[in-house]
Order: structure tokens, then sequence, then C-alpha cells
């Protein structure tokens, strides 16, 4: 139970940032009508303004590095709460930028998962 | 709803981090046997060993201060997802740590709600 958690996880994080880094616009499949993403503290609600939000972000080009990605299952049946570490290495910046972020998974029904919750932070300093 | 969600977040995080700083075996009070705790990637159940955990971190004195904290209402019927971020300075050390946290708060039926889900992780670098 716990290495399936686990693996759900690190699944979900390597599918999630390979498609932010290369084919941002298809992020959308993984979100649902009932989503929510907080992104450095501004909240939005569905499949389209989540996707309008993280297609409009002020960069193109970028690659995230994972440090570190940790797993429970949540209260919600077959759910999985994902926390997620690491870098933010942006086209023609110097700096790579630190995150965090977290994920709560909720089963489809249909073998897969969506995206209930969703919160993005930099970490400066 | 989004209100009341913030100030579910805001109020457990100001009642967590002072319980922390100030009476930390108090913590206790807020897990319950379901309860999951991964602190630095070590994964920890139930309330006695998320006692134990807490109370044997090889740090007495520390003050926890907040940066960030953003809510959302999970899909468990009342639940409140919460992402922290801030600084950790402990007693005798210089320089504070950066850390994120998360926590998935459920209602305990009896107007407060206890932790089922808290991810901790510094953020080195």
């Amino acid at each position: 139970m716990e290495e399936q958690v686990e693996m759900v996880g690190k699944a979900f994080v390597d599918h999630y940032y390979h498609l932010f880094d290369n084919n941002r616009t298809e992020l959308v499949s993984l979100y649902q009508p009932t989503s929510m993403l907080t992104f450095e503290g501004q909240r939005i609600q569905g499949v389209d303004d989540i996707s309008a939000k993280l297609n409009q972000l002020p960069f193109d080009q970028c690659r995230h590095v994972i440090s570190t990605v940790d797993s429970q299952p949540s209260a919600f049946a077959g759910g999985v709460v994902v926390f997620v570490s690491g870098c933010l290495q942006l086209h023609g910046e110097e700096h790579p930028l630190r995150f965090s972020q977290m994920f709560h998974l909720i089963p489809t029904g249909q073998g897969s998962y969506f995206v209930q919750n969703d919160m993005f932070r930099l970490n400066y300093g």
C-alpha cells in the first residue's frame, strides 16, 4: 500500500513536469471542473481558467528539476497527496528558482488520477 | 466559502506553530490514529509515533516564522488542504532554515479539525 502510493506520486510527478516542460498545453488533461490551483497565492478554479493560467505564465521554455517527492494516501478513498520540492530553471536565466508544490490526486474511475488540489510557491531567500 | 477555508487554514497554522514553539508535547492533540506524518522523507503513522517523532527532534527551542499560507477545500467533505512556507529559527543557530509543509485537515465532528496528512521538508540551497 505504502509502496503503491509512492509509485503513484512519483509517476504523476514525472508525467506532470514532463508535460509542463515539453507540452504545457497538455496539462489541461490532468484537471477537472472541480479542480483548484493556487499559484503564488492566486486561487483559480476549473479546467479552463487553470489551463489559461498555466499557459499564460510569463515564461515559455523552462525545466523543472525535482529534489524530493513525498506521497501519502489521503482520507478520500483512493486519493493521494503529493508534496514536491525542486528547482525551476527558466530559459535564459542564470539562477534556478526553488519551488514547492502540493497535489491532491483523486482517482478518475478509469484507472488514472486527476488533480483536485494544486498549490505552488516559489521559495525565496 | 473561500474565505472560511482561508480562515481555517490561517487559524490552524497559528495554533500549530504556536504549540510547536511553546508547548510541543501538546501537538499530540491535533493527530488521530489514522494520521500520517512524513518528516524529511521519513513516514510515520499514528498519534504515538508522530508525537514521539516531534518530541525527539534534535533541537529544543525553536521559532517558526511563517511566510505564506495557502488553503483550499479538499475533496473530502469539509476537509481543508493547507500549504505553508516559512523559516525555522533554531536556538543558538545564526541562520534560519527555510521549510515547506502541507497539512490535510479533516473535521472532527466536534467543531474542530485533526491532521490527517502532514508532510514537512526543509528547503536547502
